[in-house]
């Protein structure tokens, strides 16, 4: 057993399911094989506590990692800020700066919140928007994180998030007087959001997801605009998997979607913890006719990596790169698996690119074995990728060469084998069913 | 106008309230002369965006900078694992060690959850207790952050949470459901706490602050920990702002209080965001049962600061060292106070020392001259101080000095000019009553 599996045991008696993120969760990819730590990482190369080497064409930090692992530009005003110290009784000037960034990328808005993490800012962004809309119910498509607004529309009917990025969420601990103040709508289905938003005329604010693996279609996102207008609703667009990835900041910018709040997260730092809400003024200065307010919101370093960030982002048009490598991934799965007889279905989104094995009930196994037999080849592996800037050509063409050895694999155990060398291995478990399925 | 002054107006321009935390805003301080932002830090001094040099003897990062500012054996580990990337697809192993270190401390826990800021690990852990009690309702006492469970407490009457750390907290965008979830009760009153109990059978969660401005009295404790017992309702203690200042770890090891979860947050991570909810595996536990994750939890650089913060908490017996100087400051204000025909009264917890002006409705003009005048002799100070292992001797006797100049110019105000020359100052607002008032 390697290090990080035995270390993953002790783990999951001290913290409840093992770490703070289902993402990072062994059990998601090979239970047991899977390194599950790391020591340290360069680019996309992770060095496991065994110090062996892993190539990462997957998560990168659940897309936070946009640039790559330890990232020196960036590293580097980071610790400059570090020993200037981090948290002080006044402000750091860096809060401003960022501020001031954003709203010059986002034109439609005048004022910007902060936050640390991805479901603490959506969670300010509801609350604004209800104090704002003077309602309480949100109607809402896809994931948008761990906070009561969004479980409670689990309160109801256990399946109603089904249909959205995670299935099956249980509903405990939330309390049951939220039953209704949250209704999911399926996305891209503008008959399921008009039957949502006819069946609950007290709907203040519509939450969605800027892109996740497909665009929303113009009828769409025209159906949303139009009832949103005439309702006053308050639209937020959730682009903290989506910020940087597709455009200079939102994908609502290429989408054509007009939101009134804009959350990003994750890619916004570079890997370290900032997040923020953007929104028109008018709407979010109802923050101060509420409490928002946190200690750990007001530390240096989340600021100078959003600062500096952007700041590389902009300079380089990450998004165009991210694009491309998206795009050479999405035409080589393509090419790879017609050569083997595999068949697959690629997602549409080439900045956050996933394909889907079409085997359906041997999909589960399929996909660990795939993810296993890639860790031989050196790979941190799954049917999704978050493409960054260490993803270069010579790595691509290293991972293709491991693709094509492992659909060829794929192809004889599904065909001829039938997985019978596999009939001990642990399956994945399948947490976020819209994303990989 | 300094320039931290002009950044500031700059700031409510583009951010609702001008930053992401009440307690860093000038307004509280003396609006107009504040520095209100920093350049760089180091021990108890900061330089501000002019280039000048205070001493804080105030808020030390509203107690997160434990250490004061800048401490160099925490910077250098926290550099050292930033060259080793902060954040990957796999897991930092100090996540581990820190849930480890934690469990040691706290003997009657058996897992760990972990958040960046203290908001969030108190909604983590009202969560988890509302899943293991199977109840909504929440009593507390003290202040716990800007999160709907909290706030809620004010929808049925807006002034229930002014007995509390902040007065006059609006509950826009807090959804009606909620209405009657959670329900104040007056700290070391055994009376409030009987009543709200009592109108309440259906209370499955107990909320208090481990120690703020007073210690909480014998019967006090035996009271709540009595009902809790009898009712099976879950006891959380919020150790935030008192962990590892008076004791290692959680004061409820010197006040006698038996919590079921104890949330840590600021100090923890000697001025980095990270923050935890340490509690018994069986209440944990429903952590699974519910869902609780995000990104920005898993990234290194807060879990490194923890581990090793706490690390050298332990070898120096820090809480000691503050609770000293706690002692010190104490007994000089006294002093000088007499010794310039002062009134004052001051609170009885040394690691969270605080006083009070007692002159009624001028209180709020003296503690605004008081401020004014300390800024002249290059401290930045309020009516409470988070003492800091870097408020040594030679600072405290220079604090003194200027203490004993301002306490005899307030004298001589109070008595004899009664202000006439700061007819146009603007005064202080009061945003946390119970600490301050």
């Amino acid at each position: 057993m390697n290090k990080g599996s035995k270390l993953w045991i002790e783990a999951l008696d001290v913290i409840p399911g093992g770490n703070s993120l289902l993402s990072k969760r062994p059990e998601r990819f090979v239970p047991g094989k899977w390194p599950t730590y790391y020591k340290s990482a360069k680019g996309c190369t992770i060095t496991t506590l065994d110090n062996k080497k892993y190539y990462d064409f997957t998560q990168m930090g659940v897309g936070a990692c946009i640039f790559g692992y330890n990232y020196e530009p960036l590293n580097k005003v980071v610790i400059s800020s570090i020993k200037k110290s981090v948290n002080t009784t006044l402000n750091c000037p860096e809060e401003v700066e960022l501020a001031k960034i954003l709203l010059k990328n986002d034109k439609f808005a005048g004022s910007v919140k902060f936050a640390r993490s991805g479901g603490e800012a959506m969670g300010i962004a509801v609350r604004i928007a209800r104090a704002a809309s003077g309602k309480d119910k949100v109607a809402f498509s896809g994931y948008h994180g761990w906070k009561d607004w969004y479980l409670a529309s689990n309160i109801k009917n256990s399946k109603a998030l089904d249909k959205q990025l995670l299935p099956g969420l249980s509903v405990l601990g939330v309390p049951s007087g939220l039953k209704n103040t949250s209704i999911p709508f399926i996305y891209n289905s503008v008959e399921s959001f008009e039957e949502v938003v006819n069946k609950n005329p007290d709907i203040g604010v519509i939450c969605i997801e800027g892109a996740r693996s497909e665009y929303p279609s113009k009828s769409f996102i025209k159906t949303i605009m139009k009832i949103a207008k005439k309702k006053k609703i308050i639209l937020i667009c959730d682009e903290i998997t989506s910020g940087w990835r597709l455009a200079n900041g939102g994908s609502y910018k290429i989408t054509g979607i007009k939101p009134d709040i804009v959350v990003y997260g994750k890619g916004m730092g570079g890997g370290f913890a900032i997040s923020a809400v953007v929104g028109k003024k008018k709407i979010m200065d109802f923050a101060q006719n509420t409490f928002i307010s946190s200690s750990m919101w007001t530390e240096r370093v989340g600021f100078v990596a959003g600062v500096n960030s952007i700041k590389i982002f902009k300079k380089i048009k990450l998004w165009k790169t991210i694009n491309k490598i998206g795009s050479k991934i999405k035409i080589n799965w393509k090419k790879i698996a017609k050569k083997n007889g595999l068949k697959i279905e690629i997602n549409s989104v080439n900045a956050l690119i996933s394909f889907k094995f079409l085997y359906g009930e041997q999909n589960l196994l399929i996909e660990t074995v795939f993810i296993s037999k890639m860790l031989e080849y050196k790979f941190l592996s799954s049917t999704s990728i978050y493409p960054c800037l260490a993803h270069t050509d010579k790595y691509l063409n290293m991972y293709f060469r491991a693709i094509d050895k492992t659909f060829k694999f794929l192809y004889e155990e599904i065909n001829f084998r039938k997985f019978k060398d596999f009939s001990n291995i642990k399956i994945r478990s399948d947490a976020f069913k819209r994303l990989n399925n």
